[in-house]
């Protein structure tokens, strides 16, 4: 065991977080403590990397009863503390604070229960998404939330975050996919929340709250039955609105795909550059249509699925013969964000949200914004739930480009909500998006929010600066309740 | 227009609801405030009739802005309410407060839009659930949620019960058709909380809150598409026993029915005696399973169930021709709780919920119950998912025997408890259930929802009494934070 005094080690720790630090290492023991400044560094950011800081200490907990020991400990000693899975998550969610600590779960990676008769498992928070499929694929059953960082992401931060993925379209966020987690509070309580039980469904509004409620220590998931068949196609069009003409005709006839991609001329171009996917040459769009379920069932509306996308105009459908053929299907789409890296020096990732239907105005217009602004914007997107991806372009070495990209990419999300749609779609607010809370949100909406926060979280140490524009202090809510306490005198209503 | 003079026939009413009427009155102006004792008693109840009380005032507002006003006034007075849509929810979520008022819902009856490429559409709360369905069916869409009250019931009463029904086991509870809703707080502010967006889904937690977080003055529900063919079949089988093996032998293969509904023999005779649904004579159980989707899908899957059923010894499969057939298969189940009145003077609706898994073993648990204390029970249940509604006989006349008729029923949640169930699937906590609520969460769990509802209502006027069994006032709520606060003079943190 490391002598304490190593601990001391964190240059420029305030005398708070070194008293901290001493304290969660008699509590956690083990090599649990990290102070080292360089080791520290490795924590600074999630997925948003252009938002970084150096946590004043991290820790390595491996149970619900360390988490809560680390949470009572941050509390009593006022300090701020922040959970992190893997680090994936791409709003900034996971991003510490320099004088605060930051809470990593990748060592509570067990699996502790699997229950195929009962379609579910119980897992701890580090384990990563796709090994809850490898755990459960020999049974028939996967874990339906499918992230592009499935390979590494955590069940923890996908909780968070209420992932999504390609599939969601069908087969929901997260959200759909928890039945219940235990949660230690932001005052170090444990406790358990579960889906469909009696009182408040307080797991619905836990998945998702981007770790400003809680921290989950044990997760209980649903499993998906691996359907019977898959069926995919790729088609190719001429233009984005022929592929859009395509997906409104396939929702409009009923059909509900497993997934239903779209790809713009610049983001293929991207995919062929770094994976020589090989879609067909001059196409200013694709779509990647994917039905699962019950083979007659599948076979009846894949011919439909591609009747629907050459009567919209698709100069050349691919159908995928085998699991190979699939995957090179998949496989310019799963490298998209990635590959934009050859075409540009730079990108923003965005993430918004329209009604589906808005989607050829809104492709329009992002188009109209990029040839007034000069700012390249390749669009990659969750086409049947009106997901957009769009990735905008710079050079980080031109003066001023960055800035302009920023603009461009706000624009867009300006565009989703004059359409009625939102600023995330699957990424979160995290600190990234805190500033458009308002454009979406009336004052009222948000202190409902931060209603809910306060209760949970009346000291505002848990991830604090995440979600909210601009975090009230608890008790600075305004509204009726600023005036004399109806309750006054009033103890025996209940 | 009335004379507010008259406001005052209320005999018994304190000055404070007098007052309050008469303020009541200024506000809402027309015939919208209700003062009259005769009047009143027509509220005294909602569909848990064991729990009655005549409520101090009620107001029957037409807007979200009535709403509002009525809720600030309340506040103001520091006077009590509950809201209302038809009563007819069964754990008395609706019950009134002789010191309080009871706000109804019932003409804010308009649908607002109908918007059907969305497959959305918005409705206020008082309209009633089948209407919506009505609107939409020449369309091809109806609203899923589908409780046996749906001809009479409010969709903001399913709101505020996220109310189930025969088809919930694949169409999920009200909750899963919520999109939106605009709500008056309680501390009188018109919010509007949505699923999917970014921030918190304060929508989930909304949704099933029994109405203690406010009121639901709009409401934006999901549209379904009516499936292309519906196929019903109707097993009979000597044993309950024999019935739950064909119910683990459907689930277990895949299927997803809509509905899957076993009745015991007991239930049956009530059925036969009020409906003459004639039923195979001589079952111990009937199932009823149902199919809907892709004609391929069903037909290959309804042929499954049918040999899955003879697998499992039903000696009789009827299975519906035509509409008018499966409405007659139907006509028994959906007739079962009145029903019971045929054969018993008196009984007891109870809900629980336990693994699908365990219903063998609970059922035979019920039955031992029943013989040791001569109380008889009918058992009605949503087999798919483990929901069961036991009707607990006895009559009203015989000295004791309510009060041993409570003991079986009370005593079938600790077993649903038990069998790590829920003590209720889709009646809701009300009045009536909340002192079941401490055997299925811990100390620690009921107040993590009580910060919820603290933060919400820290008056503690909305729908007081309700769900908890011990409210606390706000502030009450032991844990951490009872200590010095922990963010006292950190107002940098954020």
């Amino acid at each position: 065991m490391r002598m304490l005094s190593e601990l001391e080690d964190g240059e420029g720790m305030d005398s708070v977080l070194r008293t901290l630090a001493r304290d969660l290492d008699v509590l956690l023991g083990g090599d649990r403590v990290i102070t080292d400044p360089v080791r520290l560094r490795t924590y600074e950011c999630d997925g948003l990397t252009n938002h970084r800081a150096t946590p004043g200490i991290v820790v390595l907990p491996d149970s619900a009863e360390q988490v809560a020991g680390v949470v009572r400990e941050c509390v009593r000693a006022g300090v701020p503390y922040v959970a992190r899975g893997s680090g994936t998550g791409l709003s900034g969610g996971a991003l510490p604070r320099t004088d605060g600590v930051l809470i990593v779960t990748s060592r509570m990676r067990r699996i502790l229960e699997i229950d195929i008769p009962n379609q579910r498992a119980v897992v701890e928070p580090g384990v990563i998404n796709l090994d809850v499929t490898r755990a459960v694929r020999a049974d028939g059953y996967y874990f339906a939330p499918d992230p592009s960082s499935q390979q590494i992401c955590s069940v923890g931060g996908n909780v968070a975050e209420n992932s999504g993925g390609a599939h969601c379209l069908k087969y929901g966020f997260t959200a759909h996919h928890v039945l219940a987690c235990e949660v230690v509070t932001p005052d170090g309580e444990i406790v358990e929340l579960a889906a469909d039980g009696p009182g408040y469904d307080l797991l619905g509004v836990f998945v998702g709250a981007e770790g400003t409620l809680g921290i989950t220590t044990k997760i209980t998931v649903r499993l998906t039955r691996v359907p019977q068949t898959v069926q995919t196609l790729l088609a190719a069009f001429e233009s984005i609105e022929a592929g859009g003409r395509a997906v409104s005709a396939i929702i409009g006839a009923g059909v509900v795909p497993a997934a239903i991609e779209m790809m713009d001329a610049l983001s293929i171009e991207a995919a062929e550059a770094a994976v020589n996917c090989a879609y067909p040459p001059g196409a200013g769009a694709v779509l990647i249509v994917e039905l699962d379920g019950p083979e007659p069932e599948v076979a009846a509306q894949f011919a439909d699925v591609e009747r629907l996308c050459r009567d919209a105009g698709a100069f050349e459908i691919r159908i995928a013969a085998d699991d190979a053929e699939r995957a090179l299907i998949w496989k310019g789409r799963k490298s998209a964000f990635a590959a934009v890296g050859r075409i540009s020096p730079a990108y923003i990732v965005q993430d918004g949200v329209i009604p589906r239907t808005a989607l050829p105005q809104v492709l329009a217009r992002i188009d109209a914004l990029s040839a007034e602004s000069g700012v390249r914007v390749a669009n990659v997107f969750h086409a049947g739930d009106g997901n957009l991806h769009p990735l905008v372009l710079f050079d980080d070495a031109e003066p001023g480009a960055a800035e302009r990209a920023e603009e461009v990419s706000g624009a867009i999300l300006d565009l989703c909500i004059e359409h009625g749609g939102s600023i995330t779609g699957e990424h979160g607010v995290g600190v990234d998006k805190a500033r458009y809370m308002p454009r979406m949100f009336t004052e009222a909406d948000l202190d409902t929010m931060q209603m809910v926060r306060c209760g949970f979280d009346p000291g505002g140490l848990c991830n604090p600066g995440k979600v909210f524009p601009t975090p009230r202090l608890c008790g600075e809510v305004p509204g009726v309740r600023k005036g004399p306490h109806p309750f006054e005198g009033k103890a025996d209503l209940f």
